[in-house]
């Protein structure tokens, strides 16, 4: 982002790279860990081993394991949990909020996200983290994709899309955190629907 | 419930008590306390004092403070978190949801939730008892209302109410836990609006 080289290797021969790809790495590294292994076994030792940067610089730049983790797991979901746009806000939703519920029940992200949401009930630095580096991130992309709709006339002018935002999404959040009913695909149809179609006889 | 002799008195010398009356004196004790002091001050010794029930009694029906505090907490809010049934659906979720934002945000009620839901995220005991001391309940309740909305023609009968919960009571508990956007009246509003008029130009 600044531009400045940074001060290490990547423990290849190359020499000095710009702060940036370093940064990158680190960041691919340590989502990489998360999808795999969850969160358990993320060290700033071995995230620092694996992307030949030292443990010093990852604190300069991360100041705790829990900072990290959210910063490589919102580049590590970025793509697959991007918001298509072909033009058709329910096709849309649904392609997006079935790969959310993918990586939340087939791979260590949701319980990662999980974990992290747990802790941060009770440890102020993280909540805040956990809001800066992951959840503002997440809502601002949701809101766009939801504004483009508002745009089309898919979706009225009036509604607050925030609030969407948490009946969509956050609604899958709760069967997560309390899982009192599963999350399956007939749930994520029905969130869409729901919104779309109002629940009123017609 | 079982109707046997509690052994203990209530420490002012009425002597034998039914185990019911002993068991909704600690309901009552553990629920005040969370609802005024918060979980901190929740101790099996205190409610022991309080209720004038020994520890072991205590014990022997909550094998752990969280299940004596979700227990306690579900009877404490039961009353205030009554769904209410004036034959308009609208108007009655309006009402619930406002009493339960209430006490999320304005008691320390909120927080003593948000803590269990925490901890329960990594401590499996507990999450089982969450689930099945308040959660399950809850939602059992909020669906017999939305059923009956559905016999009354005001939600139609293909809707799965338990999706409306987590669309709900769901996003509220979304906003508490992950507080990047406020619990305000509008987003209450909001949810219900969203939910029984769709959110597409009519």
């Amino acid at each position: 982002m600044n531009g400045h080289a940074a001060k290490e290797g990547n423990g290849r021969g190359r020499g000095r790279r710009p702060a940036d790809e370093v940064r990158a790495d680190v960041l691919r590294t340590a989502g990489d860990l998360l999808l795999t292994e969850g969160i358990a076994d993320l060290t700033f030792e071995r995230v620092a081993k694996a992307s030949g940067v030292s443990k010093t610089t990852l604190y300069k730049w991360w100041p705790s394991k829990g900072a990290l983790a959210l910063d490589g797991y919102f580049h590590a979901v970025r793509e697959t949990l991007d918001f298509p746009d072909t033009g058709d806000v329910r096709a849309d939703l649904l392609t997006q909020l079935r790969a959310f519920a993918h990586v939340m029940i087939h791979t260590p992200g949701g319980r990662v996200l999980a974990e992290l949401i747990g802790e941060s009930q009770t440890d102020q630095d993280l909540a805040t983290a956990y809001r800066k580096l992951y959840s503002s991130h997440r809502r601002r992309l949701a809101a766009e994709r939801l504004h483009r709709a508002q745009e089309l006339g898919q979706i009225r002018t009036d509604i607050d899309v925030q609030v969407l935002v948490d009946q969509l999404w956050g609604a899958v959040y709760h069967r997560l955190l309390i899982p009192d009913e599963p999350v399956t695909d007939a749930f994520i149809v029905a969130l869409v629907n729901n919104l779309l179609d109002g629940v009123r006889p017609k």
